[in-house]
């Protein structure tokens, strides 16, 4: 199975250093280790393993150092910045693991973003040189892009003139989006394989500023320290994230509050999440003392992990069905305890790991129904959760309830900016703003009466209807289910983040799948071949 | 060629006729007439032919008969509504066709939508049978649903069980986002064959009212009269919508006010536009006076015509070359007649046909160029054409000017809802403001200078500089110029309208392509057959 834990005292690609309230985060993979067999990662390209540990840094930086204000994003190579995507590594890979990696890589580029917008985190994107394609993406992820003015230093996206496919990790959208780039340059730009350097960048507004070679380490440095005092300290000293485990059972594994069961020759998923049990910190101190293996942190970064699990390794797997088990009034008390101390650096850094799982949960490419039942948990963030599926199956039982929490109101967005109760009764917003601000405690026929319920069932047809349920999601088209899921899911409004997955990702997975892209002539395929690719011209 | 040209007195597939201000439209596919051969049309079902004949309707509603304030739309077949899309056409179309097929459904749909918001025209759709697939879609864009409540009458979007493909016509967008379906409903009823009837269909929000069949046609009627009795009057009479006709080049076709030329083996078209000549009308009057040949009406008529030729006849042009012809002044003048009288019907719907054109031109998969040469006659709506396209070439010359007219503040708005300055200037909101209101005319040097220009070129390298420019648009990779330019085209916001092309459809484009819907085994080939159809159950 992927192994999504990484430590920085063992990374291969990246380092991390921390000098007071800045940090240093530079790139230097090491082309020799590949995340698989059958490339070698030049010019600082990258692959999924260098992308897992430049998620791993980010979340370090946002939980183990919080005394650092601004993060300096560069390279430790004198040649490249970055390159982008390795093109061997996608030209190789499989559909599937195509669009789950450039998912992967837009969501840690996302948490980026997400540290500048709510943890006051800023980011700085040092490029030192070439920066091209995925370099350039997340250089756009970055609050500020210096560039060093020479010859040789240019961004580019020379995706669609080199490889016939978009700049699928944001690129796109961020540039007319977050930087609002004049459509006829962005065209021009993103057709160019060369790329922009110096002034034109600057004027172009791709980056933020340029500066001489001899002076740009110093010119950077002086930008991150001026940028810091203009930000608030959060605290001296961090906690220590500890690696995520699981152990493996015969049908799945399972984490200490989560547990996946594969079922139906794998085809579904039994996702278990469990409340906290015990003793739980109370306060922003006391969280500081518990450290990393508080349920609010620990839960929800084993059901982050499970999640990649789900798409890398079990991409059969058409189908998520959600239990949640534990106690409701210690939850309930958990996120209202966070809530009520959201204002310390820590509880909101777990609030946000909480809204960040979540909309990966959103976006999990499988159907996903929620079997609220005679054991369930289904409150506070875990009823976020039940509400983030395609459907929910309620049981008409007295012991059966279903209870809003704190968090409901809006901190934990989805990717398109509206709570899941907004996004649920676009139709009839007085509901969920009422829903949310009474946070009641629900019996079965209520939640149901309430529109929380998809299908309330009598226990004598819960086992049969459920079953039938399961078995039919299963037997539909994979595909259709997706663009289905992606276009159900999120009604009512865009932000950049939904535009990156549900416009600019759609595309992309379509011309994955052209010929013109990764057929045996396509331009991905020839990329370096002596012959250049051939194309069919019909335009659609 | 195909003909986009219709009359009522020549439908084939659809009865026409108005009673007072209120219209009845009633599709009555004529099986044995499909547009191409190999397929029958049955229980209403539709392909190009039936929904060109539709597009022509809309057409004649709002310009023949303005005093229509609201149309039934129908069926005159007892055991159908319509059973949307015709699936052995679409089973047996090239990748290009089945897109194209389903941009221009969408956009007739619009259409309807456009009169419904601008023209006081309504739709009320009067289901009297299975209505399914393509079919409710139809419906849904519609401003009123009307259900027979019978066992026989369900409305349903059996695209994904069945076909393994999506209700890409809108269908799924509306359901959520026009008429914000609640999401898990969407979802239950998107997975069923066989739809919903009745009570459910109305309590779900899937149409808006349910009436006994024998009650049927009378309450439609009640209803639709007294939604008209709600709406002001327009005009006793309209004009005449006199054909479009063009003739045949050695290298293109000409209309009388538009031109184009297939150049390059027909991998470029230039198309030439050309404002008004001689006396043009003034008032809301002088238009009903004019009729159909009125430049500002004839001209954009003959532009949409072109488009669609373009689209379904030249799939292989992968580039359009805008040229601007005429008199400035001219243009201007009859922009400025047509925005001071826009209270008049006439005017309304003359900017309203220029307005749709614009918006059929913006979602043209083609790269666009514009050249703003010697000749030009860059002004209003041709300015917005201009602005329209991925890039505008400028000649450094004095007798070049461009000129924004009226309509460039609002009357023309993009598909998602900006006008085409905000969205080039959505890094300068105040620029974009100050550009529509003060209506300058601007040397070469100052356009460019207020950022209107992607390149200023001189006369010395203009043709070397353009041609090199085409031919190398043209090499790129066709499937990833259409994926970038989607993306690069409309920033800055979303409408139901821009979901559906941006969205919905780069999901269907995807979908399309894969084996499990248009594969030998996959679900939309074997539809109908004695083997259901096989997926490759990694999902992605």
């Amino acid at each position: 199975m992927t192994d999504f834990q990484r430590h920085p005292s063992s990374y291969r690609h990246w380092q991390l250093t921390t000098d007071g309230d800045v940090a240093h985060l530079r790139m230097n993979v090491d082309a020799e280790h590949p995340f698989a067999p059958g490339y070698e990662l030049k010019l600082n390209s990258y692959d999924l393993g260098v992308d897992i540990e430049l998620a791993d840094a980010i979340q370090r930086l946002r939980f183990e150092h919080p005394n650092v204000k601004v993060v300096v994003v560069g390279s430790a190579q004198e040649r490249a910045f970055c390159a982008g995507a390795n093109i061997r590594m996608l030209a190789g890979s499989t559909h599937p693991f195509k669009v789950n990696f450039c998912k992967f890589t837009n969501e840690t580029r996302l948490s980026l973003e997400d540290a500048s917008q709510h943890s006051n985190l800023k980011a700085i994107c040092a490029v030192n040189a070439a920066c091209a394609g995925g370099g350039y993406e997340l250089a756009l992820a970055c609050d500020e892009i210096h560039l060093v003015n020479d010859n040789n230093s240019a961004v580019s996206l020379p995706e669609v003139p080199l490889l016939g496919v978009l700049p699928g990790t944001g690129g796109l959208t961020r540039l007319v989006d977050k930087r609002k780039v004049r459509r006829d340059r962005a065209d021009v730009f993103c057709t160019m394989a060369e790329g922009l350097r110096g002034k034109k960048a600057l004027a172009w507004g791709l980056v933020d500023a340029i500066w001489q070679k001899s002076q740009f380490a110093e010119k950077v440095q002086t930008r991150a320290k001026e940028l810091a005092a203009t930000l608030p300290n959060k605290a001296p000293k961090g906690i220590t994230l500890e690696p995520i485990r699981f152990e493996r059972t015969d049908t799945g594994y399972r984490y200490r509050h989560v547990s996946v069961e594969l079922e139906g020759e794998g085809r579904r998923a039994t996702i278990t999440v469990t409340g906290p049990q015990g003793k739980q910190p109370r306060t922003g101190a006391e969280y500081e003392q518990a450290g990393s293996s508080a349920w609010a942190l620990q839960c929800w970064r084993e059901l982050d992990d499970a999640l990649l699990q789900l798409r890398f390794d079990h991409e059969q797997t058409g189908l998520l069905v959600l239990r949640t088990r534990g106690d409701r009034d210690a939850l309930l008390q958990v996120e209202k305890d966070l809530f009520a101390h959201r204002s310390h650096w820590l509880c909101n850094e777990i609030l946000l790991q909480m809204a960040r799982t979540l909309r990966r949960w959103d976006l999990m490419a499988r159907s996903m129904y929620a079997l609220v039942d005679k054991d369930a948990c289904c409150a506070g963030a875990f009823f976020e959760q039940t509400i983030g599926c395609d459907r929910v199956y309620v049981l008409d039982h007295d012991q059966v309830q279903m209870a809003i929490g704190p968090l409901s109101s809006g901190a934990l967005p989805m990717s398109h900016g509206l709570t899941r109760l907004q996004n649920r009764f676009l139709a009839q917003p007085a509901q969920a703003q009422k829903l949310a601000a009474e946070q009641p405690v629900l019996s079965a026929p209520e939640a149901d009466e309430q529109g929380l319920a998809t299908y309330l069932l009598d226990p004598i047809d819960w086992d049969d209807d459920v079953r039938i349920a399961l078995e039919e999601r299963v037997s539909l088209s994979p595909d259709a289910l997706t663009g289905m899921e992606a276009s159900l899911r999120f009604g009512g409004a865009e932000t950049c983040d939904s535009k990156i997955f549900g416009r600019l990702s759609a595309w992309q997975n379509w011309i994955f799948t052209r010929p013109n892209a990764t057929g045996d002539e396509g331009a991905l395929t020839r990329y370096g071949a002596p012959e250049s690719a051939r194309f069919d011209w019909r335009r659609t």
